[in-house]
């Protein structure tokens, strides 16, 4: 079985981005140790990474250098193909969520680092998502976009742990609460 | 100046009630202590409660005593008076909410428990809550009623504290950021 997970920032009303798609909330704690936040640990523990063309589009925006040392999978329907420049560090793959994961699973890949806000709210309406890492910023930013959406069925966690970095950040662990 | 300040529950995604408008996933975590969560110290320091008239017929639905022992003030311009068995522990109030805050400050009450949703998100547009208690239940409810609302500007808060309750709750203290 795959293994999905989340690690993700939202504002304290659920948004991963503002009205206008920026993710300037980010920046409003000051982090001069470049304190991880756990990440590290956390890039460590997955296998490869999914995303919307969205979330892909919006990394190749940003002014560094290509941030992920695993394999990113690009799931979108619509994007005929990836930059030559991301070429051998991004992957198309297109179709159902479930038949995408069985490939990868074929392929070798057991542990996805789920990003991106449509992203992961296909994952939680198929109920793929075992484990949310997601870091509370203090702000309300009224509008923007959410990172939950909508859902047919409520999905229970489990706490996993709770801390504060930066004495301001809450970011919380759970995971999916499975009946055995 | 009044000081509003709200204590209240919600799902990881941000529901105060669910898609039926009801409250049973706050019953999801056993807390046979009855563990007040900090409820009785948070209403010990509020003169009066504010709330909307859909919060009071809730509350006046629920098959316990009332559970107030400070002034609730409704907010409505629909609700014509208060049912008679309440008198003397709830009152009308209509009108603008600076308006209404004014005259309950000529009246003696300065700190305010504002409670349900949508009072909280009119109050909040208004930038007047300064201190926020939301403890999350781990849960996606994926439909329901929501705790925020559409802001048309940020508000930046303060992480006053963070606890865990019942190893499965997450109590978030925040108060409003003012520049000074």
């Amino acid at each position: 079985m795959p293994y999905c997970s989340t690690f993700i920032a939202t504002s304290l009303d659920g948004f991963i981005a503002d009205r206008n798609g920026g993710v300037d909330f980010l920046e409003m704690i000051p982090n001069p140790d470049q304190l991880d936040m756990g990440y590290v640990a956390f890039n460590e523990k997955i296998d490869a990474l999914v995303m919307g063309r969205k979330s892909f589009e919006t990394v190749c925006g940003f002014d560094v250098p290509w941030p992920y040392d695993k394999p990113v999978f690009v799931l979108s329907n619509t994007l005929r193909e990836i930059p030559e420049e991301y070429s051998g560090k991004a992957f198309l793959v297109s179709g159902k969520i479930r038949e995408v994961l069985d490939e990868l699973e074929h392929r070798g890949y057991h542990r996805f680092y789920i990003d991106g806000g449509k992203t992961i709210q296909s994952f939680l309406k198929e109920d793929l998502i075992e484990e949310m890492i997601i870091t509370v910023f203090p702000v309300l930013l009224g509008r923007g976009i959410p990172l939950f959406g909508e859902l047919d069925n409520q999905l229970e966690f489990d706490l996993v742990s709770s801390q504060v970095y930066l004495d301001q950040l809450v970011q919380l662990h759970y995971r999916r609460k499975r009946s055995t």
